[in-house]
């Protein structure tokens, strides 16, 4: 079989032709997402992404089509007729249909789309540490919600692959804001440091399970206030968070090693941590993630 | 017969399925597009929307798919398909359809897709005055691309329709740049002032028409520099421009009065002159068009 979608609760083959052009998703970018990790055909945290998700829907006055139940039961219908246990789902919902004019229009029907794909595992990369650069932040001012309007990321993603960068770390006034689909991170002295959770950045579901749920559990403080380049070049530790990419540890940030260079002590406790937590909620059992866990500990 | 579109150089009918789940325009808003005003039966200023076409696509690397004399042929078969001969032409291209990825796939095709719909005139407005109201500009930092990132255009239009005004003008760290679908001109002491064509604000065709064309054959002087909001509100006149727009006066801004509230004598010759310019390239002959020139003449 190949790849599958999902439309307002159907399953579809991912090529099928099924949008009109006047969905205000393909016209306006009118529209917000989320991406799901599914390990051991369970999604974690999805209570989390669906709250957000909501919250998206709420700032942009996009009626929530689907309770999360119905939602659950998507998720669900993806990982079994596809038959991918460790995967990344994709959820949309646009404004719908309707006339093309800026306002919002009347009696429109939001739209859900789905798609599911199988997850590269990124264990090499998280041994070695991958690198960034910094590059300009040129996003608009709510980048809290979670929409379409991904323009700028894509530009910020392509400029670091060319620089041979796994990442870009955008610069907003001097002050690092985020990775172009990644939370950031610093650690001096033992400390956690990262941009607040405002208009400047997306809460990241990553991001909130460090915060939250393994900062605490570890003992670490995290200091949620904006730094600049010279404070992250100058850190003990960096890494990225983020629902695919879980915790990467930086090595090097423009090209300047980040200590010796290698992962630190923090990021490999976080890491740790990060997947025994997967391992609690998911009910890890296959090979794979059983290996991955066994080399991250 | 019912509204039409085309896609990739084929007439459908507006409502038909015609794009997959993974158009990168869908999920990223990756493409970017141009409105053309379309008089009896002949666009206006197409090359000038051509050529920024093309710096739009060359900005975001996306190669055109089609020749401008391609284009053109499009544009004349959805007119005399539709039988509409005052109309807006709507003209989208999209990187493509490639797997989820924030990086640019490799051997995408980009899609482009039209529509065509019919205007209704503007000219009682014209004629009274419209109104606005400043909002925060909350757009990215590259407004110069046309891009279909139109998020925070939406929610500015919205905030003015709620607000029951015409347009948003936004405003960025107190300068003035811009309407949500619009360029803004102020007056003052007969001299027209707007916001430098730079990265913060789209390069409005109309805008371009007043400034390259019409402003010297009226002999007005035109400053290109950021002004601020208390500029506005006591210029002697205030006007938007935009392509199927045209040039509407303004006559109130945050509900304080422009001059004396009415369309001012600068607003009402640039009017007359652009029209005489529509007449001259699109050879207008037919009632409503006539009419029209007439009430504003």
């Amino acid at each position: 079989m190949g790849p599958i979608g999902l439309i307002d609760g159907k399953i579809i083959d991912l090529g099928e032709k099924v949008l009109e052009i006047e969905d205000r998703g393909y016209q306006f970018g009118d529209g917000v997402y989320e991406v799901t990790r599914v390990y051991n055909r369970r999604p974690f945290a999805l209570n989390w992404h669906f709250e957000r998700l909501h919250r998206s829907l709420c700032e942009l006055r996009i009626p929530n089509p689907y309770t999360f139940e119905e939602l659950t039961k998507f998720h669900d219908q993806l990982i079994e007729t596809s038959g991918i246990g460790e995967a990344s789902v994709y959820l949309q919902i646009t404004r719908g249909v309707a006339p093309r004019a800026h306002i919002f229009p009347d009696q429109v029907v939001p739209r859900l789309t789905m798609t599911i794909q199988p997850v590269k595992p990124t264990d090499d990369l998280r041994a070695s540490g991958a690198t960034g650069i910094f590059v300009p932040d040129e996003r608009w001012l709510r980048c809290d919600i979670k929409s379409i309007n991904l323009l700028p990321n894509v530009l910020a993603k392509q400029r670091a692959t060319e620089a041979g960068a796994y990442e870009a770390i955008q610069v907003r006034d001097g002050w690092v804001t985020e990775g172009s689909t990644t939370n950031f991170f610093v650690v001096k002295d033992g400390v956690l440091h990262t941009h607040p959770a405002n208009h400047l950045i997306l809460r990241g579901i990553s991001r909130r399970v460090l915060v939250e749920r393994i900062a605490p559990r570890l003992g670490l403080k995290v200091v949620e206030e904006p730094f600049h380049v010279a404070f992250a070049k100058g850190a003990d530790e960096a890494f990225l968070s983020a629902t695919v990419t879980e915790i990467m540890p930086m090595v090097s940030l423009d090209g300047v090693r980040i200590a010796n260079g290698k992962p630190g002590p923090v990021a490999r406790r976080l890491i740790e941590a990060f997947h025994a937590l997967i391992a609690e909620e998911c009910g890890v059992k296959n090979q794979l993630q059983a290996a991955s866990l066994k080399r991250q500990a």
